[in-house]
């Protein structure tokens, strides 16, 4: 039998589904429901991620290399995490790999006591490794340190009043009355580096860091001001060491601070989602283009604040291409906003289930719903 | 901006979700959503059903009146229970709504105490009002007396060995000693019946009602082989008596032997949804149109085997019109053979959700998912 309709292409851009499948595993499900509705339709994998956990992934999808470094975790101590050279000989650096939030060795500290000098200790691997560009994901962190701890381990110190050397922590912090930058690696002064986020708060004050995201690890609301105080007296020391203010530019507040130190090394900030579309060559695999998929673990109204779905819609539409939403979940109450970017907005849930098994079929569940919906937009099955 | 393709015409065409909502009120939830994506759509309600619960309300759904008449419920106590008479005289009786299995007062009883006699108390008040033709359906009882409560209704008798008379129940048809059909009422001569029901079952042995269908309504298996022999016994003289044999016919089985009393008056068997599908005109609504929608509570392999949905998308293929199935549930394992019928199959669940939610929730996400698939199928939001 004669297909009805012309062979689609299709385009499969989603992000991971956090604590289920990667962004590549969720492309080849729906990859594979898809085929199984349409033998003939031309399946075009772009993984997306928007800075956070699986960012790394994305950004190697199309090629390069990934290595192994053996750096602090968000509690001192050490373990593997990996980093990625880009064909072009760029690095990428992951703060949800190094300082995530999902690393359970690190979640039994206190928020006080965690920090980001394994970060910095990538970098500088990486700056041996002869790496000048840098981009560093900073969705995902576990940290609220002010990157104190990436520019420690890049060569800056920290003392007390004693002059005694202090840890880059928000425990140490508290105690810091001097910064001196006169160990920093000066290979970052020829080092570029391009920061992956989509926050846009300053690192202090009732839109900073602490007051924002402090909360969510592990930051007792009424520890706030302190902490928040602490970090700006860390940040005033720290400008004057490096000669340059950036604590208030947007971004410096992301994943804990740590933008604010990449705003200290002249970091430019570009939204996460977008870098990852331009490396895995999004814009490029929708050229002719009928249809995109994307999706997300799950999507509410804080999609279209940039994440990854949201991008991967834009860029779509933006070349004449309908997107529709396929993520583990979709909050009803968002559909009315989501309704008007998306082509239609769909979960994978067969029926009634529980998350676990939402999580554990979640391969099979994709594939069934991308069949069924290639099936209803492009006719499978009409004799 | 103008729609980006010609109107859709579409018959939306489910059955009931049982326990959460009438298939009018599913229809009129799908529309609204159909209507969201597209305010020019065409939209063509045929709420359908398939001889079980429901099938009164779609039957009465084009036209017709609705009459309470107070009747025996299974257990034998008195309840109100609504009957239809549609526009050319006919009666429609639903056996779920006078013996059903949701009725929580018979329920209380063992299912050797319940029987069917409401059901000819039913038939004998409607012949009384001057009806001569009578659709009867046959899903969704609790009974297994082998019909001869709708019999003694419409004045058969039965006695024991000392002539006292018996109770059509299980029970009472255990000391059944002889059938006296000469009381039997005149009028059924001149009556005819249409039995809707999928059953093909004979009404006994090891595909008959007792032993299929007895142990979902309660009948324990180490009873089977004993009510099977008494429901054989009162066969045996039920067909001596009015001088026809048919226990052994497809059909006999259903509704507990409901099905071999109708076959004795001489009824017509026919697929429930087929009749459903002719009285509420889905033939007509599917003339011009684009795309049909059906669905149910939950859909399995089972619902291939003659459900409202599957007869909804026989007749919509067969008039050239694609048929997509929008089910609470859908069976994962039975997508395959699903999918060589519908043109995609899916639930409203917008993510992991319980039961208790999915039902409290119906209307609000069929619309929602109807919409999405409208959008997806249709192309609205493709600007």
């Amino acid at each position: 039998m004669p297909s009805p309709l012309p062979a689609p292409i299709v385009v499969i851009a989603p992000d991971s589904f956090k604590g289920s499948l990667s962004a590549q595993a969720v492309a080849e499900a729906i990859a594979a429901g898809v085929r199984r509705a349409r033998a003939d339709a031309v399946v075009r994998l772009a993984p997306m991620a928007d800075g956070g956990e699986g960012t790394l992934d994305a950004m190697l999808a199309r090629g390069g290399e990934r290595r192994v470094l053996r750096v602090r975790g968000a509690s001192g101590v050490e373990r593997d995490a990996a980093v990625g050279i880009l064909p072009d000989g760029s690095a990428v650096v992951e703060t949800a790999e190094i300082v995530g939030i999902t690393d359970a060795v690190a979640m039994r500290e206190p928020v006080t006591a965690r920090g980001t000098r394994g970060m910095g200790e990538a970098v500088r691997a990486l700056l041996d490794a002869g790496v000048t560009r840098f981009f560093v994901a900073l969705g995902g962190s576990s940290t609220n340190d002010g990157g104190a701890g990436l520019l420690v381990g890049l060569g800056l110190r920290l003392f007390d009043e004693a002059d005694h050397a202090l840890e880059p922590t928000p425990a140490g912090l508290a105690r810091l009355a001097r910064v001196d930058a006169s160990m920093l690696d000066a290979r970052l002064a020829s080092a570029t580096f391009v920061a992956m986020s989509d926050v846009d708060n300053p690192l202090t004050g009732e839109h900073g860091a602490t007051a924002v995201f402090g909360p969510q690890k592990g930051v007792q609301p009424a520890h706030i001001a302190e902490i928040d105080a602490t970090l700006a007296r860390f940040a005033a020391l720290a400008e004057a060491a490096l000669g340059r203010a950036v604590r208030d530019l947007p971004g410096s507040g992301a994943a804990g601070g740590l933008g604010f130190a990449l705003r200290l090394l002249g970091a430019r900030f570009e939204p996460g989602a977008e870098v990852v579309a331009s490396q895995v060559g999004l814009d490029a695999a929708l050229d002719g283009a009928s249809w995109l998929i994307t999706g997300e673990g799950r999507s509410d109204a804080q999609t279209l604040r940039g994440k990854a779905p949201y991008v991967a819609c834009r860029h779509a539409r933006a070349a004449g291409v309908p997107a529709s939403l396929l993520s583990g979940g979709v909050d009803p109450a968002a559909l009315p906003a989501l309704s008007a970017h998306f082509t239609g907005c769909f979960s994978p849930a067969p029926g009634p289930i529980t998350l676990d098994v939402a999580i554990r079929d979640a391969a099979r569940l994709l594939s069934n719903e991308a069949e069924q919906l290639t099936r209803l937009r492009y006719g499978a099955g009409e004799a």
